[in-house]
């Protein structure tokens, strides 16, 4: 699988790729999911892909060879949406080829695509490149596309980034959400590439290529996951309605409290003898009065 | 979709499950998917079930009705393991009866479980059973089992959960991996059930059906969210290499810094005309010196 990430903000775009493939467990292989066309001063165009490697790398010829001349191609298009269109283009011809045999093969054509730059004499723009080829694109309101294993690492950046997000935050989350996704995935791998494109640059600034020694990272790793245990300690857990007296405070008891429970079999009704005692014995959960961070846990 | 998450700790277990049904968008209910069995003093077992809700409810209906004389039932079985067959049985049997015609309509045999408890003069298992009958069984290295929409909160629990963790952080950690959940996937929603179960107490002692006035439910969403962006600020963004003097540490820089570039086209080369250009450019990331809490951002 992959991990990939791609961010549109006032400032610019990030751009943050995994590099591990696997076709299966036991055949697992670094490939680099991000590639950069660039054309200094004039256009700065980002890819990531996702997918089925073999269909991934054949779109991604395909666009490198869209270069006849009265055919537009990602160099000579005018816009990012004609740019897109050469890839969607790209991809619908892949299938065209392979489609056929690899569903007879049982094997889905799978892939997907984020591709955003800028082009000189447009904003910037980014777009998410479907399997069929068709494609939206990023707004205000929709900042950001993930392609992959997109859900472990989704929490962190719908809470974080708007169009306001500053660059380095922007960095700092796609790299947060990628190692949520490393810790709970072991189909996405370091290294990671990363792409900063600060708006009207139309060049490529900023960019590293991140392996396990990469000290950022490592500080990410370890701080991130002990910063959330932290977090995770200073919030009260709940209290029941049995807690102690001091212990109370926005005590709100929902109407129901009885767990659906399965009918008890006639015998050992009358073995038990208690009909009320069960919904009864059920305590409600009450929040507790938030604790200072000094107070004794 | 559903997301229902349950571990098993040394002090007890725990069991949550959210509430929403879908069949597409436009067909949006409520169905509780955690069922108790429960004998006080003998047994108490829970169920939470995942997957297309017409087979999950007749796999639940048999085995409510699984009490022939001479038959094993959830109320006769002598331990969770016998139990837990009886639940896998019953979901062979559906499949018998519903597979093929399912098939016909293209439409999954999707289902799978959470059940445990605890059987007097056994310890208290956990076991996650596949649309397939099968099933495993929680371990201290894999104390915790989820179905459904697992991924978004897999993180926060992979962080904390281990057989030490107290039940009352562990009923915390599970409101919040199901908070990330919400927050992320409009196809899990509340109410929720929550279940703790204390080691040996063999009856439902701590229950509640947690709904949008519950008020610690209201502080774990609002509070989450909020420390989470606080740490997030709290870590330093990333440097490059041509940041400010000061800002400098922990500079470590990766072997090899360029991304993956398209061959740029001959004719756009020579208009270019400067071939070190783009990937000298490139500036490679650096941490920052971590900052002190008190330092101005």
């Amino acid at each position: 699988m992959t991990y990939c990430v791609a961010m549109r903000l006032n400032e610019g775009l990030v751009f943050l790729a995994d590099s591990r493939t696997n076709a299966g467990v036991d055949q697992i292989s670094t490939f680099r999911k991000m590639t950069v066309f660039e054309r200094p001063g004039e256009r700065l165009l980002v890819m990531l892909c996702a997918g089925n490697l073999a269909v991934t790398q054949a779109v991604r010829q395909l666009v490198f060879a869209a270069d006849d001349p009265g055919q537009t191609s990602v160099w000579s298009a005018r816009s990012m949406f004609d740019a897109v269109r050469v890839l969607g283009q790209a991809v619908r011809r892949v299938h065209e080829q392979d489609g056929e045999a690899l569903q007879e093969a049982g094997i889905d054509f799978n892939c997907s695509f984020l591709f955003g730059g800028q082009i000189r004499g447009e904003e910037m723009r980014l777009f998410h490149v479907y399997a069929a080829g068709n494609f939206i694109e990023a707004t205000p309101e929709n900042p950001y596309f993930q392609i992959g294993e997109s859900k472990y690492g989704k929490p962190i950046v719908d809470r974080v980034i708007t169009p306001e997000t500053t660059l380095g935050e922007a960095a700092k989350c796609a790299l947060i959400s990628m190692d949520s996704t490393l810790r709970s995935n072991i189909s996405v791998g370091l290294p990671l590439d990363l792409l900063v494109y600060e708006a009207g640059a139309l060049r490529v600034t900023k960019f590293v290529r991140i392996d396990e020694s990469n000290e950022y990272m490592k500080m990410i790793r370890s701080t991130w996951g002990s910063r959330l245990r932290q977090v995770f300690a200073e919030i009260p857990d709940p209290a029941w309605r049995d807690a102690p007296a001091g212990a109370g405070g926005l005590r709100l008891e929902t109407q129901e409290t009885a767990p659906v429970r399965a009918p008890v079999p006639a015998p050992a009704a009358t073995a038990s003898g208690n009909d009320e005692g069960p919904i009864a014995a059920s305590i409600q959960l009450v929040a507790q009065q938030q604790r200072g961070k000094d107070s004794p846990r």
